[in-house]
């Protein structure tokens, strides 16, 4: 029986002020996930590990590509999918793209890679739908691309790669719980004109900054005037997290997705822990229990093992 | 006595989904300035050609900046300006910007370049305040950098240079009026969230569209859902020329400025001629008169020549 074994890693969508376009691919932490095919039209889901997931394939963010796949496929295939879960659920950090998106490159892989990323992609973003109700591509595109994505648009999909300079992420994860339609739904309708014309031009010089390898102008486009004084709210801690870490050397970061985990960039491994330490001593503090990780940009995505 | 003559070229500010922020230099139209340098702090404006200007410096785009740069000084120095001003003042192409910039960058050079750009650019908006009663940078940068220069923020001041493919501007100015205030007030304060969003995804991936010398996502990129839907009612045959200019081969294009003037882009000298012959044909037969440029992006900015 055809096999395979992935790793499909975390990621960071919301990337300070590209809500909702921009997102990052992390290289831990990262969900193993092993896939079979089988010769009818058929998902079967098997979970191993702490976090429960539905069984029903309709109902399970890998599931639900899976099924999308099948029926576009014109021959009698099917997969088995065994989820070990290491993202998760709810962390912000992309734990339901990540099976979303593990699940389609693995299977892809097991049929001769006969769909292109961009199917995939949108394969994947019915497991999104699932997960929240929305379509959504932000965490799904770094995850299958790698690097940095930017999803100008969902319909039509058009997804770009943002070449990106060698970066740390450093990501605590506060064991607090923030629903992404809460997080969704406390924002406003409407901005200003001017928040708007802010953020557009430090969104056009993050990318600027990240293609030419700048990281003051990385530095100081990492600016989000329109969501995150809103969100931080929900985020204990946010702002003195953001201020000590940059005092620490930090690039800049933010919330990652709709929260409650915080990333920070910083340009090399020794800075990156220093701010994890940081990051740690203020959720001592506070008296609420994180997990923390020290990781790097992943500019590969998806990885196939076996 | 020390002078020098110097061209000073037009500029679209606005760029698209770049409104406040992105701004492109022309080869042509330019302005022909000539300035000599005075032993006491004086200012003189004259002027030769078709276009009235005000001859009191505090009141003239090219001396307010001068007046400004000279309290800046710790000597006794002046200049005298002759401006034949070739640039249609109100046609939305920088007219102002063009004499304020030139004026700084010429007494510059005549001073023996004591200050930097970025000083340069903070004396010519005064010339700006004097044109429009608001300080903006988004012609004068482009003016004095060349290229396609990012503004991604005016206090503090931080311009940055865009790298940018070759690409061939036509340039149309319908000879009708419109106030920069009066484009501003028609505005709204705000905007939807998601037409934001929308338009953040543009710039981004216009920027990385620039960078990676990908016509095609320039193209896509080039959309503007905020101001342009509002604005284009004040410019006659708006939606009939964008629409034409692309079926004619252009990569995209909008307002220049606050307009009247309307520019598309090209990848070829035969296309930018075409899209010409468009708008020519386009206002012959509305019966406005009109002016038209086939020009270049002015990799860079204002030319010292003598």
């Amino acid at each position: 029986m055809k096999e395979i074994t992935i790793h499909s890693p975390a990621t960071v969508a919301n990337l300070v002020c590209g809500f909702d376009v921009l997102g990052l691919c992390l290289e831990e932490p990262y969900d193993i996930m092993n896939l079979s095919l089988l010769d009818k039209r058929q998902v079967i889901i098997k979970t191993t590990g702490d976090y429960p997931l539905p069984a029903d394939p309709a109902l399970n963010t890998a599931g639900a590509p899976l099924l999308e796949m099948i029926s576009a496929l014109d021959m009698d295939a099917g997969f088995e999918v065994t989820i070990s879960k290491q993202i998760k659920p709810g962390s912000g950090i992309g734990s339901s793209a990540a099976s979303a998106a593990g699940a389609v490159v693995g299977a892809n892989e097991l049929l001769g890679n006969v769909f292109s990323k961009e199917d995939l992609v949108r394969f994947a973003m019915f497991g999104e739908k699932v997960a929240s109700g929305v379509k959504h591509a932000d965490n799904i595109a770094p995850c299958i691309y790698g690097g940095i994505t930017l999803i100008r648009s969902i319909f039509p999909l058009d997804i770009i790669q943002i070449p990106t300079p060698s970066l740390f992420v450093t990501v605590v994860h506060p064991q607090i719980e923030i629903r992404t339609s809460d997080a969704r739904e406390i924002l406003r309708k409407e901005v200003l004109l001017k928040d708007a014309i802010r953020q557009w031009g430090n969104i056009a010089g993050l990318v600027a900054g990240l293609m030419k390898n700048d990281y003051d102008l990385i530095g100081r486009s990492l600016e989000d005037v329109i969501i995150e004084p809103i969100r931080s709210i929900l985020i204990p801690g946010f702002h003195e997290i953001k201020r000590q870490c940059k005092e620490a050397g930090a690039i800049g970061g933010g919330i990652s997705g709709s929260g409650p985990s915080v990333f920070m960039l910083s340009s090399n491994e020794a800075t990156a822990i220093s701010v994890e330490l940081v990051m740690r001593s203020i959720y001592d503090r506070i008296g609420l229990h994180y997990h923390t990780y020290v990781t790097t940009i992943n500019k590969t995505g998806v990885k196939c093992i076996v």
